[in-house]
């Protein structure tokens, strides 16, 4: 069988995600069609079939979808309903609508894990916020909106009575406090023969602040039967909702030494950068091999690596400037990932850096001059 | 100081080699533009400032140049006037023109190694096919067109007086037939602030009939003299030349352990590809570094690699098919790169797979699985 470069992939999304897919696709030369609402996407000028379009509009997406083969995201706040059509006349939509469907609403997501016995944390529904006051016995606790949350926004910690202010009113789920000792991520992938793969366990540093992954290291610093169990895990997933395409599963290492799933993401995730550099294949390269039913590729680390996201200096908007670009290029093993964002805001995520090494000594002294030098400002 | 992302880079060349240099600007947000003759050349559909134009016009290449802050060249065969007009109007022109001009006379280019006492082997000019008549004595030699060679053309070996009908009725030189134990090749760069940088030395194993690589080892297998003689020749040359970007010197490591300068290539060129899996920073990475004079970056080797170039079959004309690219994808730390070009031809570069892998006999089996497996017919 010859290998079919003339396949149309679409994709919705043309943030960074889809920067590094277009990337991999170049390798493959199979060329990507965008559609994101920003007309200043980090994508928009670097494909040439780039469509200014609303993600959540039916119609939008469904003209964009219709003149594809393979419709795929780098976003999950899509329309829904679009896709589903899109599939039912033939369009392989991957990964498939009813799956983000699912994923879109975190209290779905949590019924679907209890409903599969994977492991994650107990969890109550709430409708609005005043249902939190009578659950106080819980406290302290995670409130999880439904839908729309993103990047730390649509979570808050309710420690007390006092914090019920700031949970949501609006359908959510309140989540039991994990003590956990790592948080860790898995990606794993299918394609559509069902052949499933899984990347190497990575561990992942939050920013306590901001909600947000401040570094990450690959692979995880964990025993092997914890490797074992949490890769177990996200195939378990993969394979019970028969994704094509790449999912990170996000998970708590807990004090005991379980696993708990917190969320998962059916796309190139913020995890798995580092596969570019550290990784016999990406996860850009996987989730095209995936989506195209290509044989899936070896996930093995080809060296040590860790990720630190370079996120918009607080205090500052407009214009990104990048400061310490140079010294930070003068770093072994440092490779540099700007997003091609042109404003920057407080937190944005504005690009990353990729260190492999192989001392996890030296792997950390670099994160620390990447993390003190380079500043994104306006 | 602040990294400027705004900066317009032009690239004469829109072909495989702008395709992946395109890959690692997108990286440091750097947009290129790019211009070349054929409206369907691989990076066509990748730039949005993409112009269609004759290379060796005048006109055309001083437009383009115009509106570039720094321009750059990922073929040879461009128009030196213009550039050394533009140079002269302000716009940076890395490589320099002169150095270009020089290189595109394979005559000049002797008479240069000669003059700064790098290793070549010996020779004497010619200017019609006739001088090779007086020359007998020194075949079996080769014969090198002075302008207008390129991959493998331009160049004949001369056994004996029944071949001087093969050798070039116009300015041309006779080279010593030099017999060699191995060719190498080495990737210096330096950029604007005069530092200078070396990649490992890579092997060649050329097709004996195309004279067209067809795998290269990275490193290369030899002693650690032989490998320090060809690096400081490689970096004697780019220092004299005082060249800014990257440079690709080809050399002959003779049977008495002598390093000879075959050509070099003031471009990422063919025998770096697999710097882009194989080590810290590829060749892509470091030529926009040296262009942009920002430091150089680590050119270590990450892990051992070989290349195999993907040619069009012989017998084959049309719409290029790829056979094989599932078995080759199968292949534990293969890396496919397809060029995106829409024709094949017998022996056309349609692409290469990189293989990483740290042991040199999996290595070569891999290498064999991929030219027996992968195929570009019509």
């Amino acid at each position: 069988m010859s290998f079919n470069t003339d396949l149309v992939v679409g994709v919705l999304g043309g943030g960074q995600l889809g920067r590094m897919l277009l990337q991999s696709a170049i390798n493959i030369n199979v060329d990507l069609k965008m559609m994101d609402p920003d007309p200043n996407a980090p994508c928009s000028t670097l494909v040439s079939d780039f469509k200014v379009g609303d993600l959540e509009d039916y119609d939008a997406v469904y003209e964009f979808g219709k003149q594809c083969d393979i419709l795929t995201i780098e976003i999950e706040k899509v329309n829904i309903d679009a896709m589903k059509k899109l599939q039912s006349e033939g369009v392989k939509v991957f990964p498939q609508p009813e799956i983000i469907e699912m994923i879109q609403d975190k209290r779905v997501q949590k019924q679907f894990y209890k409903d599969n016995n994977i492991p994650t944390a107990e969890f109550v529904l709430t409708d609005t916020r005043v249902d939190l006051e009578k659950l106080i016995s819980k406290f302290p606790a995670v409130h999880k909106i439904g839908k729309g949350g993103y990047d730390g926004r649509g979570v808050q910690v309710i420690k007390s009575k006092e914090d019920i202010e700031k949970g949501f009113d609006a359908p959510a789920l309140l989540e039991d406090f994990v003590p956990f000792k790592k948080e860790l991520a898995v990606i794993v992938s299918r394609n559509e023969e069902g052949e499933v793969s899984s990347f190497p366990v990575v561990e992942m540093v939050f920013h306590p602040e901001h909600n947000l992954v401040e570094y990450l290291l690959s692979p995880a610093i964990i025993d092997k039967s914890e490797e074992e169990k949490a890769k177990q895990v996200a195939t378990d997933i993969i394979k019970k909702l028969e994704l094509v395409g790449i999912l990170a599963v996000e998970m708590f290492l807990t004090k005991d030494n379980e696993i708990l799933v917190n969320e998962i993401a059916p796309r190139p995730h913020n995890s798995g950068h580092q596969s570019i550099e550290g990784n016999f294949v990406s996860q850009y390269d996987q989730h095209l091999r995936a989506i195209l039913n290509l044989p899936l590729g070896d996930t093995r680390t080809k060296i040590s690596s860790a990720m630190v996201n370079i996120l918009g200096e607080d205090g500052f908007t407009g214009d990104a400037k990048y400061e310490g670009m140079d010294e930070v290029m003068k770093i072994s093993g440092a490779s540099v990932h700007l997003y091609g964002k042109k404003l920057t805001k407080p937190f944005r995520k504005m690009g990353h850096v990729t260190i492999t090494d192989p001392s996890l000594t030296s792997l950390k002294k670099k994160i620390e001059v990447v993390k003190s030098t380079l500043k994104v400002k306006a």
